[in-house]
């Protein structure tokens, strides 16, 4: 049975009901071990000022929510670059276990999935270079296909797994049951990916039906994911991190009280 | 450039504006070169009127929607059993280059998309020794991963190839670019599937951003997808069939006129 000290709370999960500040407090307030900030929330807050806020509360912090859209100008600018590099440091001034990496869809006006790809790779290697020097694991997280237009052309465990082996040490993939539930391969991708690999591992479930394809996440337990058995698979590889929960939710939870979210989460981690 | 004799009209393009009858003329008077029935409108019409009609139009018929949803009942029932054997002679009555399955998703409550894999491999066993003395070849039809909850616990080429690896001959894909356009792996595993494998070719466009999962399918050119790049890779391993047109447009093309919709298809076809 996962505990709430095995918990992490991704704070787009309250993000309309929450600061960063308010999230630590829940955190603290809820035995969870864990947080895991979006770069907004962070800013919001002041990078300095959270990280000692999250060092006095005692939390651990699975990753720092995201790096990456490198396909956003069309080609890997320095501009681009330069906000990854920023996202780096940002990671290391909190002590986040990872950088997890939301890669870019397609350029605007593209069809050009494999140029998109060539980008993505191009401009991890370079966030990489600056994430070794600030010992700042790299996590990529492979999106949900539905996503590869708009979000992120890495789809796949696999593929993303194929990106870190060509990239080398200091990269690995952050796992959401949400995006990979369905693949065929995932067990051997697990498995694939090892301890080395796994740096982050995220929660929520797939809702049938499913009315919004960004929007309409599910809280763990009210859809078809099978998480215990995912869960099993990568604590089998000795992945022992937190389990982050990242819930996009716009009718739901979004509006819910903040701290039931919290209570129900800890509720539904038992059959995580 | 993709000429009208070479494209072939998925009724459900046109599905809320014409029956099958409706379609078969449209088809003549477009100068299409073949249809493809779904079965709700070829029993509307009787299936051998329907056969007749369409051997009197000269038209070539690329498939039949389709058999499948092996999942239904919890377990692989008798009466799905033969609703697909129905299935298959129903595109043996109308000269069907193939059957194309759906082939279920998670059965209702359930959580165990290994298990529903199980059942869909035993029914297209089933199914195929059918096809194999109907002379009807069966056609997988992988769907993209976002209906892998409520429609196909098949998501992939690769995954469905390895199906066809197992169950043998007599059994290959329909790849709809919609579903796997996505996929880093769909070079590879079209140059795996090769002609034999490759028994229908669908296309429609990726909308961005795309407003519902089911029912918000592009005409081709208004998405993303570089259909005419996999179309050079598709006739690359030998396929020389039909280019079925399949678009779920609840919001544009089920409400435009359905010449138009005709038309449009001609149009597009130049850059496809």
């Amino acid at each position: 049975m996962l505990t709430a000290d095995r918990i992490s709370l991704n704070t787009a999960t309250v993000k309309e009901q929450w600061t960063l500040a308010d999230c630590i407090d829940g955190c603290v307030r809820h035995g969870f071990g864990g947080i895991s900030p979006w770069r907004d929330k962070l800013q919001e807050m002041g990078v300095d000022a959270a990280a000692k806020a999250i060092r006095d509360a005692g939390l651990g912090v699975s990753g720092l929510c995201r790096g990456g859209w490198y396909t956003a100008e069309g080609a890997l600018t320095q501009a681009v670059i330069d906000d990854n590099h920023r996202a780096v440091d940002e990671a290391a001034a909190i002590g986040a276990e990872c950088l997890v990496m939301v890669v870019g869809g397609l350029p605007e006006g593209s069809k050009d999935i494999r140029g998109a790809r060539e980008i993505v790779r191009d401009g991890l290697g370079k966030t990489l270079e600056h994430g070794r020097k600030a010992g700042v694991p790299i996590a990529i997280e492979p999106l949900h296909p539905m996503y590869a237009a708009d979000r992120a052309v890495v789809s796949t465990m696999g593929q993303a797994l194929d990106l870190c082996d060509e990239l080398g040490d200091g990269i690995g993939v952050a796992m959401d049951v949400y995006h990979v539930w369905w693949d065929p391969e995932l067990s051997a991708q697990i498995k694939r990916a090892g301890k080395s690999r796994m740096l982050a591992y995220h929660i929520c479930d797939w809702l049938n039906p499913t009315k919004d394809l960004l929007t309409d996440r599910g809280m763990m337990g009210d859809g078809v994911i099978d998480i215990a058995g995912i869960r099993a698979e990568v604590e089998a590889i000795g992945f022992n991190g937190l389990n982050e929960v990242e819930i996009f939710s716009a009718e739901t939870w979004w509006k819910a009280d903040p701290d039931a979210v919290m209570k129900t989460i800890i509720e539904r981690a038992a059959i995580c």
